[in-house]
């Protein structure tokens, strides 16, 4: 039985957009900004997913740009923010558990001589909203903190943080990484003051390669890539037709069945982790309470994560070591360190993540296999 | 009889490119960090594709970055080049004809304090090396030059640009935007002395959102887009698989039956221009010389280019006004204007652009179709 629960690096495309973006490859292939109507048939798309994710993000057709994916989207934001309000400061605000796409980008903009801090977060991951409090200046151009986290699913006050920005630093921009969130949790960026809000397609079974820019009506970030002008001058180049209209079937999807699919998770999760915490030093990191049920970050002491991963896709199970977002390089996890698990669980953590499709006899396969090889395992570990 | 006539635009995406990509948005489709086997098999479609580029481009294979796009890929060389080398100088020079995708990030560093020189260009589009010589500056940080105009097939001296910056600032980089070019024109980048060349997948049958940057050894530009650090830290971003895949696919094609193509070009070009300049008052821009074959830049005095695009289009001919990549508003083209062409000319004039698959029947029947409709229009046209 193959069991894919690697779903929060990456899904199966969904058939129905797969046949949805042949349509537009063979048929409806025309550039979106051509005069003829073989350019207007293709912009139609583009006109139609933008109103679907309007719909689904309570805002305006006008502030949702399309990009290239999840890190263009947390790029275009960040150093889209920074070249435009640079005259009002040279700071802001993230966490220690953000992802690369979010990180590097402060990192560059440190190189520049901006000043970034990082809000250390909790043992369960999540931030505190006195130190945000705290760091919060009047020069403070953003604030960016992610809604899930990907390697242990911590869900971050989202709501709260955007009402303390809104009344303590009203100027300062809220940015918001929903990249493991969007589609699964709803966010409504207005309501929770969010200024910029960054999702991707291939997390949620549309296509890699493209990706979404939140832009609240009041923001005016400077694009971070220039040319003919599209999409209102803020992302220029010939929009990706057939990638968007796919990011759009496969999120109409997720919004149809959202209550469903969190019941589903739910149900999965709490199966999982009743079931294989019985294991004799298996623990699960991260929120009870806060916590994305569709991520779950596994400790197997005295088991390496990288040999437990080949010993589980042996038997067809497919799991990360790491977030498995950062190019084939197991580094130690940041996110892991922040929230302060023991030494010996920085590699012997394993992530599982599921989708939608994930079935219980699926997880019921990859606990007996566990059971099965985790004493196995612990015989060939040095300690 | 339909006659897609615009395919410097975009293409439609060859059906074999498709199949490849459905295999992998289906079954194929991990995440290429991921470190099980799910993942490996993803990378194997990039690693391969990147052995294919650097075939066709006689290079190694770490000088490619897959971008999404060629704007994408003009943005990384120059504003990549900008921040990398910024220390060097703050002097760029590039043409007066260059599409937005360089001249518009070319016009950001403007607005940075960079200085920019803009090379004129003689009445048939090209520039001129004298000029370049005296422009070059030992501070010049990097010359962009395309190789084929967008708007009239112009093809540049890239070989004596590239010899001449070589042999005289040889600290200069050399970029060539050669989205028009590539897969039509050969043009090895380590013989004619270029650092950077951008390419895009679209204009070639590949997918819409995928484009390669190549850099050459001695290049170190920094990224633009930063984050998990993918392709050695050049483009950060989930890799787009089956996008990257399908530009390799349609490439290699492009490269399988490029000379076969070229004399297709060359045939359908000496037929098409030879027949249509019988019509009063028609004419063909650019260069006759050193021109792409598959480009023709058409004037038709007394006829409105818009006009004409839209009773083309009611007889199922697809053509451009204007180069079509710049987002519905059609503008005075740059292009036209520096090759000084007369007045009238600038909103007379459409695009015709040729694939490897347009035949002689289409060119018959759009010339049968121009010399019904080209005296009905002009009854019309007011002086």
């Amino acid at each position: 039985m193959e069991c894919y629960l690697d779903n929060s690096a990456t899904t199966r495309v969904l058939p129905e957009a797969v046949e949805l973006m042949n349509k537009i490859f063979l048929e409806d292939y025309g550039n979106p900004s051509s005069l003829h109507n073989k350019g207007f048939d293709a912009e139609k798309y583009i006109r139609s997913a933008r109103d679907s994710f309007a719909d689904f993000l309570k805002c305006g057709k006008n502030d949702i740009i399309f990009t290239s994916g999840g890190t263009e989207s947390n790029n275009t934001a960040i150093i889209g923010a920074a070249i435009h309000y640079g005259s009002r400061g040279h700071h802001m605000i993230t966490t220690r558990i953000e992802h690369a796409a979010v990180s590097a980008p402060m990192k560059f903009l440190e190189s520049r001589g901006w000043q970034i801090d990082y809000l250390d977060v909790d043992s369960t991951g999540r931030v505190s909203l006195d130190q945000l409090k705290e760091l919060l200046r009047e020069d403070t151009v953003l604030v960016s903190v992610m809604h899930v986290n990907n390697e242990i699913g911590t869900i971050q006050p989202i709501a709260e943080i955007g009402e303390l920005i809104h009344s303590t630093a009203p100027d300062c921009l809220f940015h918001v990484d929903d990249i493991q969130g969007f589609g699964k949790l709803p966010l409504i960026p207005s309501k929770l003051h969010i200024d910029l809000l960054s999702a991707s397609s291939h997390k949620i079974h549309g296509p890699k390669g493209v990706g979404l820019l939140y832009v609240s009506p009041r923001t005016h970030i400077s694009p971070i890539i220039f040319g003919g002008g599209h999409q209102n001058g803020m992302r220029s180049g010939t929009e990706n037709v057939p990638g968007v209209a796919g990011f759009a079937y496969a999120a109409s999807e997720m919004y149809k069945h959202m209550e469903e699919n969190q019941k589903h998770f739910k149900e999965l999760h709490d199966y999982f982790v009743s079931e294989v915490t019985k294991l004799d030093d298996v623990t699960v990191n991260g929120s009870a309470e806060f916590g994305a049920p569709y991520i779950i970050s596994l400790t197997v002491k005295n088991v390496r994560a990288e040999v437990l991963l080949h010993a589980l896709e042996e038997k067809e199970i497919y799991v990360s070591a790491g977030s498995a977002c950062s190019s084939n390089k197991p580094a130690v996890s940041a996110t892991l360190k922040a929230i302060d698990v023991p030494r010996f669980a920085l590699d012997s953590t394993v992530r599982l993540s599921f989708s939608a499709h994930t079935t219980k006899e699926e997880l019921e396969y990859t606990l007996d296999t566990l059971k099965e090889l985790v004493p196995t395992l612990r015989k060939f570990t040095r300690k």
